[in-house]
């Protein structure tokens, strides 16, 4: 698809120089432009990049009634060179067509999610700040716009892209709790999608959490409550002794692009990496023993997040303080990749131009 | 709460008169007017109905992205005398509240709720439509309106009422599909809520039972698939020879004001109710030896769903045609409680006035 094809209205002015580029929330502020696509009649058309503005929405609209709703994270990175780059978006493309079969909104076109997202990161590309750490979130989704409450697939949905500078993401130390109770997600259902609906299911435990002084949950199987899975926006690895063990995707737990990426840098690495079930009982134990070193979280937002410590069945458990921890290792591995200060053997790197 | 605190304005003209009140898709048409109410710096304040129009809402309203969502259905029925009543509206309103809880939204005030109610449907009462059949469906709902993609409950939300005039529902033979692989909730998860996010989940799964000729699918738990639980938006009951058995409310099912409503007029009417698990290979075995003399659905939209077969496992299975069914019974029970031709034991009717 050419250039030519996405409309592109510019914003008269920018807001980019009220913004504290120092002093960014996560997801609260939004860069000058958005990028929107329809589906009507059966096709998704008028591709364009409009000034970033609220949305006009019918009360019936579905995604408010029934939750059809899917959506990506992803980010660029300017290098020391004033490059642009995407990391992986290919896996991002793909996922949001998984996500969207899944809760049965219509597959959205190749050439129109590279083409709007290049186009749009171009135009707002003053948003993308040099240094570690830093980035341009980015965010697509797709919602039912079409007005009618019965609980069936829309016939219109709009796709958008909206875009969030960030810094570095979770700074505090994270303790976790092991969920025994609650759960993300069941076998045949939709953990495995993007789906908005998984997001909001996890605020209320997620909310006695942090009553209680735990920042995020572990997900647990919802049958067992035996094996760990995933947290709330990230995929979690253990390191015992120095093995990296991680559980497998299945119906429940998303594909994170994070974590297959620190599969891969690990194995390159000549670390050996265990993809199965993770037994809450075998991590406990190797917390008793000593040979639990390490949890970490891996997701786009936070790169990589090592976790303090965790709670189950009402005990405690303080992870040791570790020098050569995997976690700093791998989270400068791929930010190195990501910033263009690395050789990129995998081909990740996206340019942007 | 006196009227005076609910601000109206009222449509400059109706659309009442484009409408073809013999001819209406459940859920498309709309009335004249809606109520809003917005929770902002901690509270719910400033209800208002206005006339029914789309709504302005950032693009990073958390309800786009994290499903942050919960709604209700029920309806208003005029009677041969042109009173209005609504059906238990008051378990609505704490299904609301309890739904909305699991989802970490703030509670909605009883007053506001019910205030918000009367004064909306008084306002559109000429769509309430005489009739059999006839009904003003009424869907209450709120959503997170801030502007934030943080994975995290929002601090600000909007909760709406609207109306449509709405038929008898379905109107086709009704063949079912037991669940097998896809599931509907997890226990510990958000099934028992109305949580915009569970629709969305069961409309790709059904749309592949639409597929193969089944109109619906009656999940199982999540689990093991060995126990019927509840279909998209009915509970479902089995009759064995002349009992009446439905699965308990649990995590997963939601608590439906028609289930409960048929359990009590079962009983009323001295039929043995067993509220339980149900085996899908009980139910199969009752329908190989004829026992399983009907399977209906119970929910406020259909009222009562007659269900004439099922497949589970490769095997279909017909139901007999009942003269005395249960399923025409109690819908003709509910209903004369409903349209106010028959007496109401248990306080159900509520006058709108
Ligand atoms: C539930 C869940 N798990 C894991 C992840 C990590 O995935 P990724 O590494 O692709 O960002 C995310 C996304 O942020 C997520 O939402
Ligand atoms: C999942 C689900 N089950 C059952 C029902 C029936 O509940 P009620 O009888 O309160 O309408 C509904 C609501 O319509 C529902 O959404």
């Amino acid at each position: 698809m050419m250039v030519k094809d996405i409309q592109i209205t510019p914003a008269k002015t920018s807001k980019i120089h009220d913004v504290d580029f120092n002093n960014l929330q996560f997801g609260r502020v939004f860069t000058d432009h958005m990028f929107e696509c329809d589906f009507k009649d059966g096709k998704w058309s008028n591709p364009k990049i409009v000034p970033y503005a609220p949305l006009t929405m019918e009360p019936s609209a579905r995604v408010f009634h029934y939750g059809q709703a899917v959506f990506e994270g992803m980010k660029a990175y300017r290098d020391d060179n004033d490059e642009l780059f995407l990391f992986r978006p290919d896996e991002n493309y793909a996922r949001i067509n998984k996500s969207a079969a899944r809760l049965a909104i219509p597959e959205f076109p190749e050439d129109f999610f590279f083409e709007g997202l290049k186009q749009l990161i171009l135009l707002d590309k003053d948003w993308v700040k040099k240094g570690w750490g830093n980035s341009l979130y980015i965010r697509p989704f797709v919602i039912a716009t079409e007005g009618a409450i019965a609980a069936s697939p829309a016939e219109e949905y709009k796709f958008m892209i909206i875009l969030s500078p960030a810094q570095a993401y979770y700074s505090q130390e994270v303790r976790v709790l092991f969920a025994e109770k609650f759960s993300r997600s069941a076998d045949g259902g939709v953990g495995y999608a993007k789906a908005a609906g998984n997001y909001a299911a996890q605020f209320y435990p997620t909310s006695l959490a942090h009553e209680r002084g735990y920042q995020q949950i572990i997900w647990t199987d919802a049958s067992t409550h035996e094996y760990l899975e995933e947290a709330g926006t990230m995929n979690i690895f253990f390191r015992v002794n120095d093995k990296l063990i991680t559980a497998p995707n299945n119906d429940r737990i998303l594909d994170g692009v994070t974590r297959k990426s620190v599969i891969q840098l690990a194995q390159d690495a000549g670390v050996d990496v265990e993809v199965r079930r993770v037994p809450v009982a075998e991590i406990k134990e190797a917390a008793r023993n000593g040979s639990l070193k390490e949890i970490f979280g891996a997701g786009t937002a936070a790169v990589i997040n090592p976790i303090a410590g965790f709670e189950h069945a009402g005990s405690t458990y303080e992870l040791p303080k570790m020098e050569d921890s995997y976690a700093t290792l791998f989270k400068e591995k791929l930010m190195n990749i990501q910033y263009n200060k690395a050789e990129d053997p995998h081909n990740w790197r996206f340019k942007i131009s």
